[in-house]
């Protein structure tokens, strides 16, 4: 990290990844400011909360003008799991982030990371490579970012800010939306119930939100422009990583696979050439998936264990 | 024309493109509105104007609702001659271009017809075909307008709009922007000053506004949805559309060829392939280049003569 103190901006920075983030980057000592929607937003302490919605441009320009921050991190999204990959609300929060862009350069920012996906490289997937991999999004998602991300370079240049764009791969953590993979399955297996799985057969680049946290502050701190995906560069099964969890729950006969038809456009592999990640940004991991699920195991069971958990 | 009475918002209809469109559509039967940023707006008999900036959320939002038109004619954008190609009001026109979509489904709107453009296509160029040719834009013009193609077409069919993208080639006709090609060249001309030029071998595909009014008129008629080229589908040399002003303007010794340094990325070669155009839609040209340039070259000679004209 760099040695210098920043004032960094973050949106969605009480989110499932972007707590992480916060995280590390106030560990390393910058001035944190965060955007919410709503007040009472859980952040680490010393960590400045600032309540606007970031879909109205007056507000969105009020908050990013008074935290006149050196650094953005832009994390915020739409993302309501079954429903963020058709969603207008896709097209929103493009038109919301390229006026992020602006108005942080014209309050006299320097750099920003901001998310991409995988999901910008579609359904043909395989091990993608930032340049080598062609751009070709097969949803409103993945169009969205993309769309996202071929202006914002471009614009970022006019405006004197360095843009580095992290393509993030399948995250898994603490505090995972409860309907989404891990969170689904180490729920159902706690509570001693069946799990519904598909064949398990797709191959998918898992990472945990702390790690991608922790390579997000890597990226902000670095002087690096231009595109990185955000992996653990691992191709592992659904099916391997389910039957972690089942492990770790004792849950194993609870698992059931077929049971869900996968999306028709769902790929078959779909995984981070991490090279440049590793070489370039010299960032590598600290947990591995087996370390990881065991801790994010662990805080499912802790939820389930506190009052009104097992709801 | 499709026979039945619409209700038609045009935005930039007051513009160089906008009104011979608009004229079109008033011919044609239709309701026509537009939007203009400043009253007083010369519009024909029977358009109704309505003053609104479109950069404004609330002011945009407020216009498309009164007006709750069935179609949109989308052409409104930033267009300052040699600032267009790189300035960050691209991303700002984005931006109001999406919300402008929504808002016009919000309001009940049907069918959309949006301005694109050739230097989607980018500096490569060729005979550019809707599909075949690759989107390479190589500035932040094309990129914005390409970007919005790109999020447009799956945001609009979530929306329940039929949406056709229309990329328009090279525009000559009356009231063009003194600085562009053919309108500099006319009015030095027609002044007795010499002309400076280029080597003048560019390759481009030229079509007078009015014809590219009717096209638009024409696509917007149509039940067609998807990209459509407009433009002449002739390859001209720069060089003999200047001579065909010289030539009407008595002017041919005064045009310097080689006195102007093109910029580095000038496509040798930018020319429509007008087959969907012709075949699909059933649209033609109603003026050759001859019969269009001469009446440009007289709508200038009317300029001069006016009081205040020489100017």
């Amino acid at each position: 990290m760099a040695a210098a103190r920043e004032t960094v901006l973050v949106t969605g920075g009480t989110g499932f990844i972007g707590r992480q983030a916060v995280r590390q980057l106030t560990a390393a000592g910058h001035a944190v400011h965060v955007v919410s929607s709503r007040r009472g937003a859980d952040v680490p302490a010393g960590v400045e909360t600032h309540v606007a919605d970031l879909l109205r441009p007056g507000e969105r320009e009020r908050v990013v003008a008074e935290v006149a921050a050196d650094r953005l991190m832009h994390l915020a999204w739409y993302v309501e799991p079954g429903q963020v990959w058709n969603s207008i609300e896709n097209v929103r929060w493009l038109e919301a982030s390229l006026g992020l862009l602006r108005d942080f350069a014209a309050a006299g920012g320097r750099r920003a990371v901001i998310a991409g996906t995988c999901s910008e490289y579609g359904q043909h997937g395989g091990v993608c490579h930032e340049d080598r991999t062609p751009v070709e999004p097969a949803n409103l998602y993945g169009v969205s970012k993309a769309a996202l991300h071929s202006v914002a370079a471009p614009a970022a240049a006019q405006l004197g800010v360095e843009l580095a764009w992290t393509r993030i791969f399948f995250a898994y953590g603490p505090g995972e939306h409860p309907v989404r993979l891990v969170a689904s399955v180490a729920r159902r297996l706690l509570a001693g119930e069946p799990a519904p799985c598909s064949h398990g057969m797709q191959e998918r680049d898992y990472l945990s939100t702390q790690d991608i946290g922790s390579a997000l502050a890597a990226v902000l701190a670095a002087d690096f422009t231009g595109v990185v995906n955000i992996g653990s560069g691992e191709r592992r099964t659904l099916r391997e990583i389910v039957s972690k969890v089942a492990e770790l729950t004792s849950g194993t006969e609870l698992l059931r696979f077929g049971a869900i038809t996968p999306p028709p456009d769902d790929p078959p592999l779909l995984v981070a050439d991490v090279s440049r990640l590793r070489e370039e940004l010299g960032w590598s991991p600290s947990l591995t998936l087996d370390e990881g699920l065991a801790l994010t195991v662990d805080w499912w069971r802790e939820q389930r264990d506190q009052p009104g958990g097992g709801a």
